[in-house]
């Protein structure tokens, strides 16, 4: 059984294994002789996986292709050493190398880890890709109470500043919803809140909590627009200070409360429960946990959306976004979701997966931070606006193709007949 | 751990054990005194069930009842006997004994079954209730081929003639969809089509396999309406008959082969799959199967649509249920249902629970069954007419109280960009 990591690895035929490989600088063998080997090792697990569209320059100059598109995009490996690391773990190692600027990619970054994305699909199919180990290491950290604080903080607590140079202005950090497909990052958040508020049937008067709320945006907007209180919970410091300043600033603050603190001690009572961008936060052990606090907290006729990057078949986060971007993070499968809802008895009313949605959101966000990429790295550094170029293009690249998913899943208590009979109030012209 | 049977029962405090029950008769105890004594066990039993909103009258005349209005429905049991097996199995007992007379229901069935569904959902929300043994040994019947063909006929082979009596003049026998809530049957059946149709954006010169097609209508509708090819399997020999004869009346027998074969013969690539009311006939061991045969017939740019009777929890069907009218059938979670799209890594794009539906459905079905049941009698006798009223009565109830779903379940293969971004295509009016 091979890791995740090990695809580019199980490339490399069994005669030329990692070993053997690292030993090759010292066995002595002439500068154009380890050239040339190296180039070969490099064609070698192109071929493996299945020539994919894109080039690899290495650092003497020599190139390995299997295209002859010049617009396809071309991987620069800086050195012997970079190259070796890459064949050993390629999936943690390509991030690190490539925000240290061992590795560059000229063209387009999402296009070339959509090739990588498509080829890693095709091995998987074929047996060579296992996710079961890393899958094993994900679920022995349990996101305890302090842990998840810090998992959150070592990301959103970034500074509110960073994630204001290339967030839409009501800095929502979720995937968007478009309408149509030439709609604006800004219309587009708006109309994903809107689908939310209209799955959820909101009326005037009706109370609601909100898990994981982020900056805020989603809460004031449901109390703005559809005339319900809201209780919104999060456990990063800097976005609930952030989101409260924007409710007392929008004359918001009576009907909208932050609270700075875990799910796990939401009290009270709602009409309606929505989390967006939380699940893939909680972790896999604590699904149970979340359906009895969202149970706790609704009444009869209570209903509920969760919203949340998910996967077809059960597999680790991308390890370099794990280790990296996201500690703690798993996307889950609907089948694993369906540990939230079904001990309950929820009844799951409406499934939309709004993958591609993700994409052109994640595209956005890439447009935005590249153009704000000058001041980003007089905030951090080059590294920094590197591994978020990266973590951008990646992502994008992974819901391009369909290698994440996004569901919005709305659910109602066991007995509740006040359900519609039809969809015609979520089209937007209803 | 008691079985689901045993609800009643389990009512009976430990002091009136069935075993203590069934030895009253032989006690010696006056005709008075014995009297008593069950009007006395009937109310116990209604309290353990939370007093539920309809009247019990003994043979005797005696009248128990926590409930004063003259409209609830009315329970009669007509002698000791049945009042006794009612004690010790009642979700199976009742069933047999309204069919055979020895228990009448005044006033709506459907409201008398839906007051005892509602009961055992809080006595199964107390832990009163455990469905643990029933599954068990669901899962022990496993549906062979032979078992299938057996099963399938037991229900669907009763006679096209009766059939016609009382469905829609397609002969559609799977939930319909309305549109509106006055929407007629015959229009909500067609209405049902068109929505699988447009969630599965048939194309003309497509080509589409239909497992478990029943009298063919669907295969019909695909092909005279959306320009598809069909290909349609059944392994109910009366209902092929009947679709080809169909087809060819309607000169469609060029675009539509019914094959009278079961789903795991499939052979050949088609562009949509469709699954209308078999899921629930497929038996839990057979799911990564149907998973097999689904991924095989499809291409790349491939997608299907599973339409199934499902649960908010794992639950075997009503006893009687599936002893009598359905034998080896099994309504699956959503979290079940994923073992036949995870394993094949299908992305799951559309969940939409259509249980009011159903129960509007089995509504009109009843309406229609009632109309008729004075030929259905004389076709059978008065015991199937019993039997079947309770089943429609008892299904209806079903899906009224949330003890029942309707699910239907878009999918497609899993690199397949060429997916909607929005479900305006769905809305009535697109």
């Amino acid at each position: 059984m091979k890791s995740e990591g090990s695809e580019f690895a199980s490339a490399i035929s069994d005669n030329t294994s990692p070993a053997l490989i690292a030993s090759v600088p010292d066995a002595g063998i002439a500068q154009g002789q380890r050239a040339s080997l190296d180039a070969r090792m490099m064609r070698r697990m192109l071929e493996a996986m299945g020539q994919p569209p894109f080039r690899v320059s290495l650092w003497n100059g020599e190139e390995i292709s299997f295209c002859d598109t010049p617009s396809q995009p071309r991987v620069l490996i800086r050195d012997r050493a970079t190259l070796l690391l890459l064949l050993v773990d390629p999936a943690f190692r390509f991030g690190d190398a490539y925000a240290a600027g061992d590795i560059e990619v000229e063209g387009s970054l999402t296009q070339f880890i959509e090739a990588v994305y498509r080829a890693e699909a095709k091995m998987r199919s074929l047996g060579f890709i296992d996710h079961h180990r890393f899958s094993l290491l994900s679920r022995l950290r349990r996101n305890t109470l302090t842990r998840s604080r810090d998992n959150v903080q070592h990301h959103y607590d970034l500074g509110n500043a960073f994630y204001e140079l290339w967030l839409d202005r009501r800095m929502l950090y979720t995937c968007a919803y478009f309408p149509t497909p030439d709609a604006g990052l800004e219309q587009a958040q708006v109309a994903k809140m809107d689908l939310v508020c209209r799955k959820l049937r909101l009326h005037p008067g009706e109370t609601v909590v909100e898990a994981g709320c982020g900056w805020g945006a989603m809460a004031r907007h449901m109390a703005r627009h559809y005339g319900v209180k809201v209780r919104a919970f999060n456990i990063s410091r800097e976005q609930i200070e952030y989101a409260r300043q924007r409710a007392c600033a929008e004359g918001l603050d009576s009907r909208v409360e932050y609270v700075e603190d875990d799910y796990r001690n939401i009290d009270g009572r709602y009409d309606a429960f929505v989390s967006i961008g939380m699940l893939e936060h909680v972790g896999r052990d604590h699904y149970g946990e979340l359906g009895n606090v969202i149970r706790r907290c609704l009444p009869e006729h209570g209903r509920g959306l969760i919203h949340t990057i998910g996967r077809n078949k059960p597999a680790p986060m991308q390890p370099w976004i794990e280790r990296r971007i996201f500690p703690g993070a798993y996307p889950p499968t609907l089948r694993e979701m369906m540990e939230v809802f079904e001990p309950q008895g929820f009844s799951v009313l409406d499934v939309e997966n709004l993958r591609l949605h993700y994409a052109r959101t994640l595209e956005h966000w890439l447009a935005r931070f590249e153009q704000a990429s000058e001041r980003i790295r007089q905030m951090f550094d080059e590294r920094f606006v590197r591994m978020w170029r990266l973590y951008l293009a990646g992502s994008a690249a992974a819901f391009n193709t369909g290698d994440m998913q996004l569901f919005q899943i709305l659910f109602a208590c066991p007995d509740n007949n006040d359900v519609p009979l039809t969809r015609d109030h979520l089209h937007v012209g209803a």
